[in-house]
């Protein structure tokens, strides 16, 4: 059975329609692009990089709002400070190996100096999750210009999942996890609104990982599919990442961050010590021009914030699940491998709880 | 069918053992009381003070750790900026009805003066949810007395359930919700630790309500269970108290407060805009005494945290399945009716979804 | 010498210009109301409460945006968690005696319900200074009918300051304290906005007292003008209120708040370990009407805060410095007198270090 | 007059006594190293590296204390999300300029899998200041070598300050800025305990400088020794790192970090919009060692803490000081001079005012 999304299995998660693409790339604007590395020599690597534009080349000049919650923070995600304490992004994120944070984030400063981004010095985002039990960390593969190959990849529309970018290298509730996406699509005050989600999962038990509520975890157990947890390495790890078009002021986007938790919690991710479960939210509804003295901007009220809470949740929880169905088996560093969750023994147990 | 506890029923969730009562008061020297109001004259009130201990009363001059987590501040917890600050709490908690914060707040005070505490002002911890629905709240018939009675009828043992205290007059999932309680076990670093949870649950939407990953709300919806939500009263809010044996520091009874988020999320709260979903974690573990300079005390490391973050999950989710097979149908204010959620239809869900 | 405002003595802090009153009622719509209670029978009480409402009773349905900071979080500020998750503020502030928190509060709800406030519960704002040096805290004396009139008599224009409303009892660098207010005017982005500041203060240490850098507290010495500290009562604390017209959002208003830091700092408080120093800002130049869905919304860029900032912390410090300037010498509970800097040798001790 | 540090020239802040070298190495174990960039070819550069080691080698698996606070947050400090999870540092902190961030930080991992640290990845600590008036920081000359050159260079007793290590392209408040260093020294609780500070200077607005309260920048104005203002290149940023061996748990180290605001402002910093103000506070009083399942700790009553609190800013204070009288005239990128603050004028105008 050939790799597939979620949905592709006729396995539905949440309430809410997804958007187009039922993707991150929903949210207009967005774009993605990756860089994947998959060598073995000089050294065997399995990494890569993946790059979120919140709207084009104009973000260097006209920010979004954001925010970031850190559930656990076992993990990095440079560029905090400054959003905590302005409320915006006015930058590309990028997402890798942890070894490779310095790297990407330099290099998104000198890609913003050669394209002449008229602002003294950049602060810019760039998160992480660890790859070191399928891809040889130590080696410090990553360049400068891995990270310009994903900025420039970017595109809108369908994104590749699974294996790709800086997900190549994740394991995630013990199966070959990875890159995954999904969005909402919400009606609220009138307009209609998107949320979507892009994920990089490398965390969690087995046994704890479920499906639309189906303990999928039990059901197919290491004595069914091998687990990597016979090595001593918890390298664990979820960046989340919302996207949405709702005018959301930065403390708005706080607390949609905050959501990302829900979703998580509902595929089986309770926030493991050695995991860095960070999760940013941006909203592209208001416009932050640099150099404008005052901006008009627009605030949803709290009162509408429901279907963007719920759209948060449910679009983080089936990214992971993307993440799963998509990433192919691995075998790489040291001779490890991860298995995929095997799709079709995966339907039939959901066949058999939701007959 | 009578009311009963989840386990009662036979249905168990998560998968770590509960301690002896299956409630808080399996960490040693914790205590719960209860003040219940339920009278229809001079006003039709349905609400009430519960009270926590964290020690006995030894707590006036030998704190505890502890650390607050607000998923969702739409609510009140006094006491805030002290445990921000210090990570210390040193009196006991009561939660109530949201009006009657203030007097449940100086009743403590007034409780430790003629207690001769030693200290010259207190910071006393109050939460709330809201019982409008069924409770006339704009009568405000919480008074002194009914603080002061609910903390001298604080008990160890087994501990009272749903319509009591603070939890009187609370809906949860569109059922009759209120107060509830579970708790945990587990071995870390060579010893034996108890995480123990009460709730005060009064939020979330029927549709979301799942047991063990089984949609009961969908199963047991408005049709044949009618909701209150004809009535523009979208009040919400769950407080969670947590405590925990174990030898934590202020800042990783943050870590264990953070993950009632989990819990939550597994019954189907999403942190609705109008809920304040706060919860306080505090671990008895470690003993800093009034007027001591320095003292010795004792942390659990961090990569030991992941059984206790289970169990914070497993036993915030079971205390709130607790409050709603525990309380009973009420009829109050306005004759509104918040209906129990019927114990024979929810029995024989779970039997179909899991034979 | 009669008592007077540190600019009538012909002392100037900072280099901003105040607005027509020298006070926190400078921003337009906001106004101050009193309610003092000093008598000797049934016990001796020197207290009160502060009123401040952001805009009029529209305040009700019109939410100012607003944050809160902690600098040293041995204090109350009730409503919290409700402005950390939302940004807004809908209701009047007060600020009392820390034994009063509860019964002020409590007291907002039920004049809300009274005026008919079409809200089904509230969570308002009351913050605390101890005055139980100079007044019997224990005897509990403030009632919701002292919280009424204080905020039934609220007024802009020029407001009182020293031994009035929550004030009343507060003693600041081993002198008499009180309520104080200043304002500053700045121009920004081509438009004039004022930051105005109200601090109860009560707090700090005779020899860091600075009054434009000039070590006032070292020269007035405890051998010139006794201290309060032979008794062992270190209570302390500072509430500061800061009020804007400028087009803030939440997040600024947390950048506003936390440079009541600095100018505390300018007089000589370090946040000790006792006080709880807790920092209020709201900026009233947008609105949130209630039931809105979509609000228009106004914001400064990062860039345009400096002037703010320093506005910010010249207003808290010569707020400080007008409570100390105005509060009269009191006797009070068990014979305690705190004594008033004599202006005298105050005015004396500046000329001689800036001749 | 050659440079100096501030106590050479018969100048004295604060009232508390500093340690034998008046720097962050008077706390034992405590190490600093530097790597300093002066050249003209290919890139005009004044850059460089600042190592603080919180202990010798064993930090690596013997973890210190550690807390993060921003005062504001137009900055970079790489690690924050794992320090506030945690608590805990457990590698030598750099500080270098913002372009450099990057590369630093993959630096300190790459000599940790050099050193065979037995973790399989860090989340090191890298903080920055920006230098690009003075360097030409978009030729990115900084490499992985400097980083580890000053790793390796960190000893004890006396270090160099002014412009030095990262510090060495600083401007502080519109003077020549840098590195500079101070302790202080207190009995508590029966014990000695010691509180450095090193800075990275780079703020500030020269109106605003004031030393012990007297009006320095205005009386040593810009028409007296010329500003860089008139380049609209408001770069600003101070990094404090705060180090003690006092036994304080990581709510402690967070409430002495939050502190350096008052030293901060004390000297004229109110935290400018574009000025990255983040401090970082270490306790090497208590030990967790990797690996060790509970760690016996001892903490500091909050009682105690006073002391601790004024040494934080006095020594604050003192650090900016020392950067300004260390700090030579500078000429560099684009012919730009930073002139040093003139030490004869300085001294005298302090004689003026504090005859």
């Amino acid at each position: 059975m050939p790799r597939a999304r979620l949905r592709d299995l006729g396995i539905v998660t949440g309430s809410l329609p997804p958007g187009q693409w039922n993707a991150i790339t929903d949210v207009p604007g967005v774009r993605v692009g990756y860089a994947t590395l998959i060598r073995d020599v000089p050294s065997v690597v399995r990494t890569g990089v993946t790059a979120i534009w919140p709207r084009g080349p104009e973000i260097w000049t006209d920010a979004v709002f954001a925010a970031i919650h850190s559930f656990n923070g076992n993990g990095e995600m440079t560029g905090w400070a400054w959003i905590a304490e302005q409320g915006m992004l006015a930058s590309p994120i990028c997402i890798t190996n942890t070894h490779a944070i310095g790297v990407v984030r330099d290099a998104i400063c000198a890609y913003a100096v050669e394209k002449k981004v008229p602002v003294p010095w950049l602060l810019p985002v760039v998160a992480e999750t660890f790859d070191g039990w399928l891809s040889d960390a130590t080696s410090f593969p990553i360049t400068a210009e891995h990270a310009v190959a994903a900025l420039d990849a970017a595109t809108s529309g369908a994104i590749a999942e699974g294996n790709v970018g800086g997900g190549t290298g994740m394991i995630c509730h013990e199966f070959k996890g990875g890159t995954g996406t999904a969005s909402r699509v919400v009606q609220v005050a009138g307009e209609t609104f998107t949320v979507g989600t892009l994920v990089q999962a490398n965390y969690g038990a087995r046994e704890l990982l479920r499906v639309d509520g189906v303990p999928v975890g039990r059901e197919i157990g290491p004595d069914t599919v091998p687990s990597h947890r016979d090595i001593p390495c918890d390298a664990g790890s979820i960046i989340v990442v919302l996207a949405t078009d709702a005018p959301l002021l930065p403390i708005q986007c706080q607390r949609l961050a905050r959501r990302a938790t829900t979703g998580l919690a509902w595929v089986g991710g309770i926030g493991s010590n050695s995991s860095g479960d960070i999760f940013l939210a941006f909203a592209t509804g208001n416009h932050v021009h640099h150099g404008k003295a005052i901006s008009a901007v627009r605030m949803l009220s709290p009162d509408n914030m429901n279907p963007l809470f719920q759209a948060a949740a449910e679009a983080t929880e089936e990214a992971i699940l993307n993440a799963l169905t998509a990433a192919e088996t691995m075998t790489g560093f040291a001779g490890h491998t991860a298995h995929a969750l095997p799709l079709d023994r995966f339907v039939e147990v959901m066949r058999r709880y939701r007959p």
